[in-house]
């Protein structure tokens, strides 16, 4: 018996718990100090009574012979697919119900996805990005080609003409750097897939915190992005469901690749690799998208960008380069006076007693950069921000 | 782009599609007749009291921002491999928390499984057989071994030392057949994957309907097996999970293979591709193996059992070939006078409004052969047993 190999050429990934380590040693040599979190890349505010009402009714109905429920629908139960194509209607998108495919988180799907495509594609990701992306291929032995976010794109990069590659990972608004591409950019994405023949898998994660409405919060707002994209999105950040688990993936009727509609392969794959969300969890989900749980969502939203607003107006005082921090929960800065990804993480922990996210954690172009996120408590934002405020000062002065 | 195209070597499978279409066309044509369904694959009495109290208290944890929980522990909570680690404590297996993952269910990681496992593995699969073994192996392009079950061994097949194999699928109480491996069998596996090098992948799903003491419930029961077995269960049927979706996965501290623990690549995988179970439903899984979990999820396997017995009186009592009955919900039937699957389903059908599943359709070996199971109503499984009981004496008078 042997092994899958390609798993020996994954690098080893320590970053969230060489930033746990380190905190750790931290607080237990100054124990009078209060670290602050904002590195934290998960949810904080709870469930709203919506959700939470429609679990428990939806708990009751497990409990009673005559409204039990086992296995469910194999692309997902169709009130839950039709409240999520009712969700694209307002962003001017129109689904049907069988081009929605629920979803245990985008996590799962993005990379339960690539079981459908074959090894021999090449794939483009950019750097930095979320891990998952690339340590997925890896896995998978595909051959990765990266792009570079810098200053110069603003963190957005663009096609390159001049490489081919049939798989493109595109996170808008993006996880680390909080950018988000503007309608004409992702047209030149869905252009350069067209020629390419390749397909964009498009993760839309954070679509939620996009308030500007002339950005795109969707890949098929762009025309003729149904022939080439493959859309996934998650209720994690939307609803606060990290720990509750559901999310969506969208494959369109009109994406085929050789003579085959993708649609067709991944239904194939859920039926024989998948049994489904919890009907109480999808119940819950289904309760986000009414009028009221919409609503109830949009005041955490409201408490999470307020946060974000609150860590951008410290850097602008500052003066200190970011992207993001407005139609994102991340901010993603340049590290002040040119330190490292760690000497900064170090230089805050240790003078601020502030933790964030060394940016070379995310790719080698996020080396000299830094991720805060708006998760954290509205209290120890703004004290976190006041306490960098203030030492940048000090050393500047 | 190119798609995966080992998928393209699938075999459309229609089985469910196709008996659900002739069920719908008899029902339509013979309005008066009740049409009784032993052939569902799905439990039907509802989530124990213990249950639905532990979903409702997480529930409004989720709600409350002090309670409140976001992503999970890599390989699950510790509270649920804690629970599962006591009650394999319970059949004389001492596990480790850290061998113990929490899935969502044994289907999906019966696939995921394969991910850390090279393509170059040769699989050895039992005929019949749950089609996902199968399924999942050609969507990777690996080898595929069957080895035959039929009534010379019971469908119960052994080893067959001319044949090598990389990885062996063993299903104990069988899905589809009812039998049960003895110790000594599955000594006899563990024996030849020793010898091999090969791991097992154990599906003891229905583990929870064995009532003889005498049998196996764990591979680890077996001595040694924990150096080349891996195992799968499922609380779908032992407390009525199949639409709440938890299970769990063991991957034994003690299993290398090229000096790699397999533990350790899965952790990789888990982390990388899966962000767990929901909370919420973690904690009714957790209360399944309380004392009062316990106690009221066997009623309900007294219940099933309890149908598999009227359905096994009756075949003996028309001298019908079966395995399984008793220690398993499936009844697997040589159909009378050589039928085959399908004849006898289309007699049953046609002549007792009760339908079941075709053989057949669980692989070659299957053709003559007939699935009924335990998962109806009493009064259903009763009156179907009566029905055939009186069709048979009468085609035989």
């Amino acid at each position: 018996m042997r092994i899958n190999e390609n798993y020996l050429n994954l690098r080893d990934n320590y970053l969230f718990s060489d930033i746990a380590k380190k905190i750790s040693r931290y607080a237990a040599d100054n124990p009078e100090k209060k670290v602050i979190r904002l590195g934290i890349g998960d949810v904080t505010r709870p469930l709203v009574p919506t959700v939470t009402d429609a679990l428990h009714h939806a708990v009751s109905e497990m409990g009673d012979e005559f409204t039990f429920r086992g296995y469910g629908e194999e692309r997902g139960y169709a009130f839950l697919r039709k409240a999520v194509c009712g969700y694209y209607g307002k962003k001017g998108v129109m689904l049907n119900e069988d081009e929605v495919f629920i979803s245990d988180g985008a996590k799962s799907d993005l990379w339960n996805i690539l079981d459908i495509l074959s090894t021999c594609n090449t794939v483009l990701i950019p750097d930095p990005v979320y891990p998952v992306y690339v340590d997925t291929n890896i896995m998978a032995g595909r051959k990765i080609i990266y792009m570079a976010g810098n200053t110069d794109n603003a963190f957005l990069p663009l096609p390159d003409r001049s490489v081919k590659a049939d798989i493109i990972y595109i996170c808008s608004p993006n996880n680390p750097s909080g950018a988000v591409y503007s309608e004409s950019q992702l047209e030149n994405w869905v252009e350069y897939a067209l020629e390419n023949d390749a397909i964009i898998l498009f993760d839309s994660a954070y679509e939620i915190f996009v308030r500007d409405n002339s950005l795109p919060t969707s890949i098929y707002q762009i025309d003729r992005a149904k022939e080439c994209a493959i859309e996934f999105c998650s209720l994690s950040k939307t609803a606060g469901f990290t720990g509750t688990r559901c999310g969506y993936t969208i494959v369109p009727d009109r994406l085929i690749r050789n003579g085959t509609p993708l649609g067709r392969l991944w239904l194939r794959r859920q039926t024989t690799k998948f049994n489904g969300v919890p009907y109480i969890i999808q119940r819950g989900a289904e309760s986000v998208f009414t009028d009221a749980g919409l609503e109830q969502i949009k005041a955490n939203i409201d408490y999470y960008l307020n946060n974000a607003g609150v860590i951008s107006k410290t850097l602008t005082e500052l003066n200190i380069w970011f992207t993001g921090g407005k139609n994102s929960p991340y901010i993603w800065l340049k590290c002040p006076g040119n330190m490292s990804s760690w000497d900064f993480f170090d230089f805050l922990l240790e003078k601020a007693s502030v933790a964030g996210t060394p940016g070379a954690g995310f790719g080698v172009n996020g080396e000299g950069f830094f991720r805060l996120t708006a998760f954290g408590s509205k209290e120890d934002t703004v004290e976190a921000m006041d306490r960098i405020g203030r030492l940048i000062c000090n050393e500047k002065g």
